[in-house]
C-alpha cells in the first residue's frame, strides 16, 4: 500500500490549529478534560466523544514494531492537533518523535451514530505500510446543569459549575436544607423523608438538569451513572423527573400539572451513592431536584459534589469504565438570624393566667407597628412565658428559595413542643441542637442569642451582622456556657461571625439583660444600647441635687417603694454595682473592638442591679430589655421616680430615643415577668424579614 | 477652689499628642487593646495598666452632675489624648463636649507601685469646681511570648503571635503532637501523660515564654490566669516551670541541669481550662511548654488559642474581672510523607522461613545505597511479610524539633504490634485511626497509600508533592475503599492534598501495583512509571517479528515456562490486558491532570496481568512495584523472554531506567513474594530524610 497525497493532507493543516484552540468551552486544551484513548492496528474501534473533552492519543504505543512513520486522516467534523508538532518542512509521512500524541477534538454532536472516523497509517522506514488504525467516532454533548451564577434559572454548562466561590463576582450553585414540612397534619421534616411526598416539595430542593445532544440511540452498552461521595451522600439527596413526558416541561409547569409523587424516583443519598440514570438522546433534558439534609456544622463545611459520569462498556463482562465525569458543586445556605433594624413581620408572646394587661399592651404596640400579634395559648406554652428563650427565628436563602426557620433551642423548657408543633410546616423549617448527654444551663436559651445590625470592623464588612452569645469568663475556673453543640452550630454557618460575651455574672445570664440594638437614621444606621449602673447613678444623684431625694421608685407597688436617698445611700447596692458596671463595660470594650464601634456609636441607658448568689438580676425593670418594632420600641415600665408626675426614667429613656426618632412605650411587666427575673424582650419573640443583602455576595 | 494655671497646662499639649502616636507596640491608638476604666470622684482609686493598651475614660459618665468643663493634669510619663478633641483656642478648662473621650496610655512600666498619677477635675459653669477624680497609676510590661516567626527563638512580643498565616512571609507559631515515647520499656505515647515523664520530653514541646517587667510587687489581688476554650482543651497541654530559679535559664539549660519532673506542672489542657499562673515581677521571665495531642482531622483544623489574662479584684467578694488579654496561636504540624525523590535512611523488611535469598540480595542493595537494612524477625511479624502494607512512613517538622513518625494502617495483619512496639520510641513518633465498627479492606494497606514528587499544577505548587490513595471507581455501586478514617486523616493535614486513584480493578487493589515514582535528573526531577500491557504486547510482538516467538518465560521455573508466541495467541490474556490498560489510563489521565504531568514525565513499562475473580494481578514479577534507593531500583526478577541470553523486559527496564541515570537490580521475589500476590515493594519500606522544604512555607 503506498501513502496517498489525500490521506496525509490533513496533518498539520494551520486553519485547524487555529480551530482547535476555540472549541466548544473556550477553553485551552490542556485545560479541558482529556482522556487517554487507544487506537488498535487489529480491528475497527468506535468511540464515543464527548463535545469538550479532548481524546488523547499515544501514537507509540499502538503502533506496530519497527513503525517510523505515521499519518493520520480524519473526517471533517474532526480537529486533530498532534505534539510535538511535526517541523512543517517535514517529510511525509510524519516520523515518529518520542512520545508522539495526538488530541482530538470534534465540534457539535454526531447526527447519526459512527458518524465520523479518524484513521492512523503506520509506516516502516522504507514507507511501507506496517499497519492501520481506524476508529469510528460519535460525538455527543452531555452537560450537567445547575445554577451557577445564582440568577434563578439553571443556565447551560456553566464553566464555572464544579467549584464555589464566595462574593458577587463569585459562582457556584445553592442549595438548601429541606428543613420545612409540606404536611400539616402528621408533621415530619421534609428532609427526613427519601421521596418526595408533594410536588409543592420540589420548590424547596435545587433545580438541576442532565442536557444531552446527539445520535437518538447510544451504542450500545453505554451508561450514565450519578455519583456522590461518601461524606455527602448524609448530607444531600437527588431526585429526578420519572416520566420523559415532562423533560421539557418547566418546573412550574410541573409543579401544577402534576400530582404523583412515585414520578420522583430518588437517584442519590443515604445509602445510595451511585445509579444508573436513563440515556435521553437526540436534544434532551432531564430535571434532576437536589435536597439539602443537613446544616453546615463542625465537621460538614457545607460544600456537595454530584458527579455525572458516562461508563464505557468492557469486553467479557469487565467492569465498565467511566470515560466522562461532569461535576456540579452546591453549597448548603446557612441559617441566617435577624437584628433588630430589620422590619418585623410577627411578633410571638405566650398567654399566662396573669399577664392579661400585659398583652393588651403588647396587642397595641404590635398592630400600630404594622405587624401581627401570635398568642401562644396557655396549654401549648405550659406556663412557660419566656417566648424569647425557646427559639431563635432565622430564615434559609438561595436565588430559587427562601423561608424562614426557626433554631430550637436545647432548654427545653415546657414551652418545648410549640417551634415543632406550631411554627414548623410548609416553607418554615425548623432546625435544632441537642446536647446528647451534656447539662444545659441557662445560658442555653435563646435571650443569650442576638445579632448585630451590620457593620464594617477594621475595614471588613458584615453587612449580615455578626451573632453575639454569652458565655462565661474565659478566664473561670468554673461557669456556665452555652452548649458546645449549639456553639458549633453557629460557628459553622460562617455568615454572621460570632461575638462571645461574658454573661454569667448575670443570675439568669442572658446577653439581652445587659444590651439590645436600635435603628438610628444617623451613623452606622444603629445605635448599641447598654445598661449602665453609672448612668443611673448620675441620674439619682442629679435628682437628688435637684431637691428630689425624697421622690419614690415603686410608686404605687406597695412594699418596694424606696426613696432616691435611700438609694444613693445604700453603700452595698453602689458596690454591687461598681462590679456589675465593670462586667458590662468588659463586653463593652469587646463589642466596640468586634464591631468597630466608637462611644458615640453606644448609648448608656440608666438601670440598676442587685446580686443575689454572687450574680446579678435587674433592680428595677430592666429597659434595655425591650421589644424593637421598627421606630416603636416596647420597653419594660421602669416605676422610676417621679418629677412632676413623671417617671425620670422614663423621661431620660424617651429623650434618649427621641434622639434617634424612635417612640417609646412603656409596658407594665412588673408582676408578670419583672419579679419573675425577666421583661419585655424575654417573653417575646419576633420574626423580622429576612436581609435583603444575599449571603452568597459575602466576600469571605 | 479655682482652676490653676499648673493643672491645666498639660490639656492637649501639642508634644504629648504627637508622642501618644508612636508608643510602645507602634500600632495606631485605635487598633490597640482599649479597655474602658471608670473614674470617681468620691475616693482615689488605683490602677494597674499594661504598657501597650489604652485607658479609655468616659468623663461624662462620672462627672457629678451639671459639670460642663473639665481639666485633666497627669505624671510626665503618662500620656494622654481628648476626642473629641479640644478646639485650640477654646477656653480652658474644656467644656464637654458630647461623649468626651479620655485616651491614656504609658510609656514603660513603673519603678514603683503607684508611682503615676491622673487627676480630672470637673467644673460647674462658673468653674466652680463639683469635683475632682484621682486614679494612682502603675504600669506593668507583660507578654506572652511564642516563636511566632519561626526562627526556634521565642523572640519578644511579636506583634503577629496571635494569628496565623502560611507562607515565606506568614506568621504564627508551630506545635508538635507529642507522639513519641521517652520510655523505650513500659512504652506509651507522651500525649498520653498530663505530665512531664522525664526532662528531654521538653524538647518535643513549644517553648512559650511570659515576660514580666515592672515594680516587684503587684498590687493585692491581681492575679494572671492562663486559659485556653473546651474545643482545644482536647488538643493541647501546657506545662510551666515551677522553680523561680530557672526562670532566666534557657531551655537547653533546663534540659541538661534539671531532671525533676514535677518541677514541671500542668497549667492548662483536658479538663483544666483555666488556671492561675504565678505572679513574676521585676523583669522576670517564666518558661512555659506546649504540647500537642491531636493531629488536624476533619473536625479539628490544627489551630488552638492559649490566652493569658490579668484580672483585677473586685470588691465585696464579686469574682475578679480580667482587664488585660494577651493571645497566642499555634498551628498542629501535619502528618508529612516522604516521596522517592528523597534520600532513603532505613530499609525494613521481614525475615520469614522462606525469604533467605530475598533478604541477602535486598541487603546487598541497602548497603550499596549507603542505607541500613532492618529486618523485622519473625516472632515479631508472626509470617506476615508485607512491611508496605502495616505501617507509612512520615514525619512532623517544627522550628524547634523534628521527628519521623509512624501512621499505623487499620490493615492490623500478623505485623499490627510492630510500629508501636519496635517503631515507637524516643523521637520516633506513632499516630493511628481506628475503624471502630467498620470493616477494613485490602484497600486500607499502606501499599495503597503514596505520595508524588514536588509538582506544580495550573500554576499552583505542591512543594511536598500529593499523597496519592486508591479507591473504588467512584462510579460503582459497590466496591472496596480506603476506611473514611484514614481518608479524612490524610485529608486534615493539608499540606500534600491528595488524589484518589482507581485500584479496586485490582484484586489486591493496591496503587503500588501498577505506579510509581523515580528520580530523574531532567524535566521535574522525576518520572511517573506506570505498568503497561501496551507496551508489553508492543515488545513481545517485536520479539516474535524479531523470530523469537519461542523464547519462553518463566525460564527455569518448572511449570510455570510459556512461550512468547503462546502468550500473543491468548484470546483472553488479551481481553484481560485490554480491561487493564483501560484502567490504568483511567488512572494516568487523573495523574496527568492533578499532578500537572506530561506524556514525556510518564514512562510505561512492559508488564501483564491476569484477571482472576474479576479482578486483575501481575503475571509475572510486577516490575513496577519496585523498591527506590537513591539511583538504585531493586526491581521484582520479571523471568522474561531471553534473547542472546539475556531477559528482554530486564533490557527493556534497564535501558529505560538508564536513560535516567538509574541502576536497576532484579530481585528474585517470585516464590517467597510474588507468588502471594506481591513483590518487593509491597515486601518492604523505606524511611527517607524528611523535606528541606519547610511545611509552613507553603502558600495556601
Amino acid at each position: 500500500m503506498n501513502v496517498s497525497q489525500e490521506q496525509v493532507s490533513l496533518t498539520g493543516h494551520p486553519n485547524l490549529f487555529q480551530h482547535f484552540n476555540r472549541i466548544a468551552t473556550n477553553k485551552p486544551v490542556d485545560q479541558m478534560y482529556q482522556r487517554t484513548f487507544r487506537l488498535d492496528t487489529e480491528k475497527t474501534l468506535r468511540a464515543l466523544y464527548v463535545v469538550g473533552t479532548v481524546l488523547k492519543v499515544n501514537l507509540n504505543r499502538s503502533a506496530p514494531p519497527s513503525s517510523t512513520y505515521f499519518s493520520v486522516k480524519c473526517s471533517p467534523n474532526v480537529q486533530y492537533r498532534i505534539t510535538p508538532p511535526p517541523a512543517k518542512s517535514g517529510p511525509i509521512p510524519t516520523p515518529f518523535n518520542g512520545n508522539t500524541v495526538l488530541l482530538l477534538t470534534m465540534d457539535t454532536a454526531s447526527e447519526v451514530e459512527n458518524d465520523s472516523k479518524l484513521s492512523v497509517m503506520y509506516y516502516g522506514k522504507k514507507t511501507e505500510v506496517l499497519g492501520k488504525a481506524v476508529v469510528h467516532l460519535t460525538a455527543f454533548e452531555i452537560s450537567l446543569d445547575v445554577d451557577a451564577d445564582r440568577d434563578g434559572q439553571v443556565e447551560r454548562n456553566n464553566p464555572n459549575k464544579g467549584s464555589w466561590m464566595w462574593g458577587p463576582n463569585g459562582h457556584g450553585a445553592i442549595l438548601l436544607v429541606n428543613c420545612d414540612s409540606e404536611h400539616t397534619c402528621r408533621k415530619s421534616l421534609d428532609s427526613e423523608h427519601a421521596e418526595v411526598t408533594r410536588v409543592s416539595d420540589l420548590k424547596d430542593m435545587s433545580p438541576m438538569v442532565l442536557r444531552t445532544s446527539g445520535p437518538a440511540k447510544l451504542p450500545e452498552g453505554y451508561k450514565l451513572t450519578m455519583h456522590i461521595s461518601q461524606g455527602d451522600a448524609e448530607c444531600v439527596r437527588v431526585f429526578r423527573t420519572r416520566s420523559t413526558a415532562g423533560m421539557h416541561q418547566t418546573l412550574t409547569e410541573n409543579l401544577f400539572y402534576k400530582s404523583f409523587v412515585k414520578d420522583y424516583p430518588l437517584v442519590v443519598g443515604g445509602e445510595d451513592l451511585s445509579k444508573e440514570v436513563p440515556c435521553l438522546w437526540g436534544n434532551a433534558e432531564m430535571n434532576f431536584y437536589v435536597e439539602g439534609l443537613r446544616f453546615p456544622d463542625k465537621d460538614f463545611e457545607g460544600l456537595i459534589s454530584i458527579n455525572l459520569s458516562m461508563l464505557e462498556p468492557s469486553s467479557q463482562g469487565f467492569p465498565e469504565t467511566p470515560i466522562f465525569t461532569d461535576r456540579v458543586v452546591f453549597r448548603v445556605a446557612p441559617w441566617i438570624m435577624t437584628p433588630n433594624t430589620l422590619d418585623p413581620v410577627e411578633v410571638f408572646v405566650c398567654s399566662t393566667t396573669d399577664n392579661d394587661q400585659f398583652l393588651k399592651r403588647m396587642r397595641r404596640l404590635v398592630e400600630n407597628s404594622g405587624c401581627k400579634l401570635k398568642i401562644c395559648p396557655e396549654d401549648m406554652n405550659r406556663g412557660d412565658r419566656w417566648m424569647q428563650d425557646e427559639i431563635e427565628f432565622g430564615y434559609i436563602d438561595s436565588p430559587h428559595q427562601r423561608f424562614p426557620v426557626v433554631l430550637d433551642s436545647p432548654r427545653d423548657g415546657d414551652l418545648q413542643d410549640f417551634p415543632y408543633d406550631v411554627l414548623l410546616g410548609q416553607d418554615f423549617g425548623y432546625v435544632t441542637r441537642t446536647a446528647y448527654g451534656k447539662e444545659v444551663s441557662s445560658l442555653d436559651s435563646f435571650g443569650n442569642l442576638e445579632v448585630s445590625p451590620p457593620v464594617t470592623v477594621n475595614g471588613k464588612n458584615y453587612p449580615l451582622g455578626r451573632i453575639i452569645i454569652g458565655v462565661a469568663f474565659p478566664t473561670a475556673t468554673e461557669g456556665r456556657n452555652m452548649t458546645k453543640v449549639v456553639q458549633d452550630f453557629l460557628w459553622a454557618q460562617k455568615v454572621q461571625e460570632p461575638i462571645a460575651l461574658f454573661s454569667d455574672w448575670l443570675l439568669v445570664g442572658h446577653v439581652d439583660e445587659f444590651m439590645t440594638f436600635v435603628p438610628a437614621p444617623d451613623k452606622k444606621g444603629f445605635r448599641l444600647l447598654l445598661a449602665s449602673p453609672d448612668a443611673s447613678y448620675k441620674l439619682f444623684r442629679g435628682l437628688q441635687n435637684g431637691g428630689h431625694g425624697q421622690a419614690k421608685m415603686f410608686d404605687g407597688l406597695g412594699a418596694e417603694e424606696i426613696t432616691v436617698d435611700e438609694i444613693l445611700s445604700d453603700e452595698k447596692l453602689k458596690a454591687e454595682n461598681n462590679y456589675v458596671q465593670s462586667c458590662i463595660d468588659w463586653n463593652r470594650d469587646v463589642l466596640k473592638r468586634e464591631l468597630g464601634l466608637d462611644d458615640d456609636d453606644i448609648i448608656d441607658l440608666p438601670i440598676l442591679f442587685r446580686v443575689m448568689e454572687n450574680r446579678a438580676v435587674a433592680y428595677y425593670p430592666d429597659m434595655v430589655n425591650m421589644i424593637v418594632l421598627g421606630k416603636n420600641l416596647g420597653i419594660p415600665k421602669p416605676f422610676g421616680p417621679k418629677v412632676d408626675g413623671r417617671c425620670a426614667l422614663e423621661a431620660e429613656m424617651t429623650s434618649l430615643m427621641g434622639g434617634l426618632g424612635l417612640s417609646c412605650t412603656y409596658i407594665d411587666d412588673f408582676a408578670s415577668y419583672h419579679k419573675l427575673l425577666g421583661e419585655v424582650h424575654c417573653g417575646s419573640n419576633v420574626r423580622r424579614e429576612p436581609f435583603s443583602f444575599k449571603w452568597w455576595n459575602l466576600e469571605m
